[in-house]
């Protein structure tokens, strides 16, 4: 049973504004990238030294620097200083447990966080990840968890693989594409809570057993926790366009208004997973009722017919001096035709009952 | 078992734009229809090629392009081109589970997607259709997914029929006519919910059986599902009223404000069969509790009288060398006889506590 | 049973704005009463002939069209052409399944919908007319499903009875009073309702039985209905006095938010009554699972007092040649005083244990 | 058991605005308070006879009338004509089942309809009583229904103290006075029902019993009822301290919001016990299954220990002829070993599976 | 059990405005410490006696007088006179069972009051203090429940520690410091929730027992208790920011939505363990049910193997003269071979049904 709800919010009763990473410990260094293209060229390096490092933005390039890791406030606050960032935004960055929000901070910088998740086929469990996005006029910084792959890994290919849409359009288009790729992962996700779902509606209605209901429970808990993380989202997206943002254009806007779409229909989904949930718990009690309805039939057909039978035999075993029954020539077959006739009364009465 | 549950969002980290097919496979090929009409007279005739057909549209005719089969991409490229359709477009109708909303993405075309509703009697569930239309000045083009049957087929025979209302009014009111048509259709599919609710209610007052239950699971499962199609159809047509889309007509947006009334009913109608279905599964658990309390009570009964009788027989079938009773000449009829009003007073207690 | 949730909207695929009855079957005639009145004078006359029949209005004068029977659609045409009535109007009158909604299809027209609910105590259910209104500068047109009465008897005995408020106030003031009598009679339901309550409480109170949980159950479904039926009231009465009709003034308007009043206490009474019913349905249950608690302990009592003792008379009637206690003197007597005491160290421990 | 949800809307056809009493019926007459008070001096008369008094107002003094009973429609009549109150504002007065509301009927008196909830202890059930308020520039008429005591007597105390803050503020800081005994009340009947719901908790965790259900049940109900009857409270207040009344000074105004406050705290609280009252449903049904698995352990022991037992015993009671064992020198002795161990070898394993 | 619910506003019926202390009974003297500070500098003295206490409100200086126990109303009369406190405020900081609310009751006094809630480990229970904050130009007082430990320590020590960001703050960044505190810890007892919830779950999986069931139950009741005192505090910190109160610098209302941040996170984790608590409610009955269904097959399975060899053993004990059977030279080893022919054939059949 893992840790599944703990908040381990460790920073309690420093002062404010103090940088401390809040999450899971990480043992590897944080990767940095530096990405800058246009519709012309591209240029991806990793960044082995944020000392050696300086920014410099051309006009007519986009960049883009994605840190692979949250777990290190020195480095995470380095990159605060370059780019200028509100103690408040680092403070976010590092705290894996704040929910989706976005906000500007400074007049010309958009912030935005949101979680990750992903399926874990093992522990079956949906793994959340933090991600943080700052945009800025020309480039976007994107935060992640360290984790065994680079989540961004997509984008990065598409930007090297031809001049295509991401080439042409500017940082605003860019960070669309990031939360665009988090959004369309939910589906995945979705997708194996609902094989998931349907094996475990199949093995109910067959046979339902403890394991089935264990697994049932840890779905619904799984959906409740996604539901928190994904809910805060649909507001953060819906004001963002609302806002009508100067950072970003309108066509973007458009795109973006794509994104909510989806993400309102993950939302919806998830919400009739977790009503269907309800409904085979439902399901699930009834079935285990009905089995033990016919177990207890079970037990009742056999004492019906056995008590009276044992009685009677019990009758004739008794040792009276005086018991003529005993002494009739075929007594004992009488006894048997009683006892048959006994038992076929009752089938009779059961088969009635609808008990057999 | 079929599969309920499944989103298959195939497109999964492609870039955004590209187009590409979601939902069911198909093999039949496209069909297309193209319609032309006014008050005066119509033309219908089937577009073999999309290669050799050109759109010309005169300003005093109404035209409709009937796109029956969406799973060819090529096919709806092809269309987005001629018609000039922003690629979002494309990407909806395209996409099997995009859920019903309205938008303008040009400022003279109007993209409307919704869900038509059809009930399997064989498996007993809500087959869904992923329905598009695009309305511009003077035409409409409906997108459906191939099926059995051409389902806008009814406004194809009005317009053939008689130069009535569809023939005398512009597109807005031909693009009501699909809508108004596709919302008849749910209470076709409600009805017959109605009528299988009624069948279950009956079966589970008179027999409570597993059989019931899972029906009374999957209906629930069908209305979840059904709620979760409809339910955003609502605030679609209702922004389509309150906006004053400038394609609609005064007019039309009367016509339309009857759908939209139809819709909420629709809802409302879906949510009482769920309320009604809850309401069921209670009286079904409590029916079954009702039946186990039965069996047990029988149990009860025929332990409460053989029991004590049993021990009675199996004492005096000891064999011990000193027992009086079992040498008194009468000694077994009393022994009969005490058995006999032992089982009175039983009965008579069992009577009294409301068991028999 | 009967068919509580039908929808049978019969006019699928026709084209929208054909006039077709969609209710009950009804082989009665529609009659039709017109009455005039104001402050000085009255005169009602039947209609038995719309076709020699036509409308002429005198300025000082209310009048008053009442039609007991809306399922011809020919009369309803009729009357739609004299009053210049819009099409959609005539198809709600005519729809029995329409919501409660008023409109103004016509600048100097009021369409007003609603439900008129009679308690039936034969089937126990509510049953549903529906009721449509027309009113203009001067009149009011009432439309009433055929029934075995005519439900605004009471509004035509207080006109003739005295010239009171109705004959001294407009055709609004009609309009509210029409209104006012239906809203008034669900308070007659309610009442109906809250004595099968009680019964059916004492009744699972003192004596939970499956019987009471059908009623319960078809209690539960009546309610769900009758709120599904009013609630749209409340947002139809809300707007009516919100938007400040020009046909209705602000005295009528002060008594209308009267009968808003009224309509929300009936929703919040019928909301309490389903609370109450859930509440009840808990009850029952827990009843029911105490009921079988105490025949298991019955059960179970009866069997740990007996099947030691069967054992102990099993034991000494084997049949080994060697067993001494056979032949003790007092054997037979020691027996039973070991089972007597048995039974009394059992019945202490069932007594402690709280079963007896 | 008490009538508790009729509703008994007497004058249902009646024509509207004719004044019935609507409530429980009362014997007593009805008793009229007259007080006048300024910061100086201060006088209180009962009025006997409602013919011989007439209504004169000083400026400098505030003056309230406390009208106890409010069956007799004649005298609320002859009240209403003396301070020209509104006909709606007399049959609001008179209905015992109007929810709480605040009203302008004419523009310069303030009406205000509210609930006294009282505790009663013998019934357990929260008693209703139902209160009005009419209030004009310097006075205020207070009307409640006739019990065993005036309810407002500690404000009459007050008055009658000293001249304090009741003294010193307007007939405005009067109602304030006269609202907040009211809600201040509400917490009294909490109490209340909080030791209850501790009773009833430790008692279902001891010993859950079907006494303890009902009362559970009843407290629900009660809650129910007791919800419903405050919460229109809220929306009152929060719009009377809204809508800024000319009425009200902007220090009564200050604490209106107090009492609103108050009123939300009663709402939250009754919220919650709801809640906890369903938590202690969940609680009672789970005590109730865990002791049915005891009961059932206690059986399934017996029946596996001595089922067995007497089969051993069974098998050596034949009479066949050929049976070696009975005339083993030790056979009765080796039986009896076996059982022993049998029973040694279950009891362990009913330990190993928790059962014992 | 401790008193949970209980209400016990002691001062019904008084005149409003007295200044009644309303909450748990204390003994200790009140503590009152008087901290000012700036950049620069800090001093802190602990105030013996208010009588020889005068404010003297340097302007380049931030003022916090604490006080610890609020259950001398003469000492709260007391500091109210010396900061000119409006007698509502008063009334509020003694009233323990006031909800979260701010409030400008003078123009230039800022007042909130919120609650602090600790875990206690030992009677599992949340246990909450009343704390309420008055912040004017310059300084702020603070006043806190009695308790074993000064709650507002941290800040203490944060002044005295460095001249950080609190000594280079004004008032209302003291106060954003105050609220901050409180919230963070409401993180501390969410992180002691969590862990139980985790070892109740996993006993609840592995072994539900009623031990586990009355801590699950007691957790609901925590929570639902938690919820109510900390939802307000959403409504009044947003209302805080929102209304750009005059006294807020908008660098400390930056910082304050990051507190509302918090708190929002708070609430919606209370409530994903409310859901996730009543998930663990339902595995909970459905485990126990498991377990009894399990019995009730053990029971079953000895009553269907032992019933009906009993019976067989029984008829050869009957001592009918003519039983050709017992004559039989191998009669007895032909019984012994049918009964374990019917035992296998038993088992099989269980053994097909699962049951083994």
């Amino acid at each position: 049973m893992p840790k599944r709800y703990i908040i381990q919010n460790k920073n309690l009763g420093t002062s404010p504004g103090t940088l401390t990473y809040v999450g899971k410990e990480v043992s590897f260094e944080t990767k940095i990238w530096w990405t800058s293209y246009n519709f012309d060229k591209y240029e991806i390096s990793e960044v082995p030294d944020l000392g050696n490092f300086s920014v410099e933005l051309a006009e007519d390039k986009t960049y883009w620097m994605n840190v692979d890791g949250i777990h290190e406030p020195a480095v995470i606050a380095n990159i605060g200083d370059m780019f200028n960032l509100h103690p408040l935004v680092l403070e976010d960055i590092l705290n894996t447990h704040q929910k989706p929000k976005f906000e500007y901070y400074n007049e010309d910088q958009l912030f935005v966080t949101l979680k990750m998740i992903e399926y874990n086929p093992y522990t079956r469990e949906a793994e959340i990840e933090h991600l943080s996005f700052v945009m800025g006029e020309g480039y976007v910084i994107s935060f992640q968890e360290e984790r065994s792959r680079d989540i961004f890994e997509p984008i990065l290919t598409r930007i090297k693989a031809s001049a295509g849409k991401t080439r042409k359009n500017g940082a605003d288009y860019l960070l669309y594409a990031l939360i665009d790729l988090v959004v369309d992962n939910y589906f995945t996700v979705l997708d194996k809570f609902s094989e998931n779902m349907e094996q475990l509606e199949e093995e109910i209605i067959k046979n339902p057993n403890p394991k089935a209901l264990n697994e049932l429970y840890s779905m619904k808990r799984e959906l409740t926790i996604m539901r928190k993380t994904i809910f805060p989202l649909r507001e953060m997206l819906a004001s963002l366009i609302r806002e009508e943002a100067p950072l970003i254009t309108a066509n973007t806007s458009l795109y973006l208004r794509d994104v909510l779409d989806h993400v309102m229909q993950v939302i919806e989904t998830v919400d009739s997973y977790r009503d269907l949930g309800a409904s085979l718990m439902d399901l699930y009690l009834s079935q285990v009722s009905n089995k033990m309805n016919n177990v207890m039939k079970v037990l009742t057909v056999i004492s019906v017919i056995f008590m009276p039978l044992t009685f009677i035999a019990g009758i004739y075993g008794m040792n009276f001096d005086n018991m003529p029954e005993l002494h009739w020539r075929y007594g004992y077959y009488v006894v048997w035709i009683v006892m048959v006739i006994l038992v076929i009364v009752m089938l009779i009465w059961f088969k009635r009952k609808n008990w057999l």
